[in-house]
């Protein structure tokens, strides 16, 4: 008796000192990543407005970047300076606002248009990372996605990403994580 | 020996099954909030770009405010549309950087200054919530601060805020998760 008991404790204690597993990719079995879904609990790393990496007019319609990662990628990156494995970036778009209620200057957060995906797996990858958009034709979600050649958004995020192909230099939350 | 082996198994099963303790705001003896830590870890509910309430030029040098609240308080604040007593919103101000690394156009978030809060404490403050800034002479970080008095920040915020002093209008997290 006393030895069950001790082991049911043991089983209860692991349980409780365990870390909640990491939101896993899941794909199609062509190979399109499914959605991600509940990011808006993840850890948030950083916003922009309108970053764009080539010369030219700014657009007309203003739009934030909100970026998340799953929270045990996060401590892990924090711990290590490496992005682990299965790692999900999120980047959700939303368009700007200005003028409404008592708002009369600056930008705010206004309307959601969808997000776009960047993604570690080493085995699936032969580039290790791979980028997927999830905003369809006139804007509609897109339940699955392919991932763009690698041309389109790899090759820059490997030639100037701070670590690991993100750009963490733009993200102030994995930017002061990073271990020295 | 075996009812001895239930209550343990008892007290470890209450705790795993409860949620995480919502973080407390904390005050000096003489009514002052001492400074909030670990929020980069809470919900984000939203950013803007300079956002102001007055007509006027747009500010010489651009900010970003990220904010963010308890997850505990965004549960409930998305299952009953109130927030609890206790609930705390974090607004990081970022200077906005631009034309850095590859970075041509758009902004990003650059040098974090500091932080305001807002508090909801019933027992503490008549007019419930109540508000502060972080952000000392020169920019030093104080480790506590006094609350603003009512006309400054409680009376737009009581005014115009779209629930419960909040300017939920403007944080499409919050926007979003509102029950109907």
């Amino acid at each position: 008796m006393a030895s069950r008991c001790a082991f049911l404790i043991l089983v209860l204690a692991t349980v409780l000192a365990s870390e909640p597993s990491m939101p896993q990719p899941r794909f199609t079995a062509d190979n399109q990543l499914i959605r991600p879904e509940g990011y808006r609990e993840w850890m948030f790393v950083g916003s922009n407005l309108n970053m764009g990496y080539a010369e030219g007019p700014e657009p007309t319609e203003s739009r934030f970047h909100n970026i998340y990662i799953q929270r045990e990628a996060y401590r892990q990156f924090a711990a290590s300076g490496r992005f682990p494995d299965k790692t999900i970036l999120v980047m959700e778009v939303i368009a700007a606002g200005t003028n409404a209620s008592i708002n009369k200057r600056g930008q705010f957060e206004d309307r959601t248009l969808g997000i776009e995906v960047a993604m570690k797996d080493q085995q699936r990858f032969p580039e290790q990372w791979a980028y997927f958009n999830f905003i369809g034709k006139e804007g509609a979600p897109l339940a699955q996605a392919k991932a763009f050649p690698k041309e389109a958004c790899w090759k820059c995020h490997n030639q100037h990403g701070a670590a690991d192909n993100v750009f963490v230099q733009f993200y102030p939350v994995l930017r002061e994580a990073r271990p020295k």
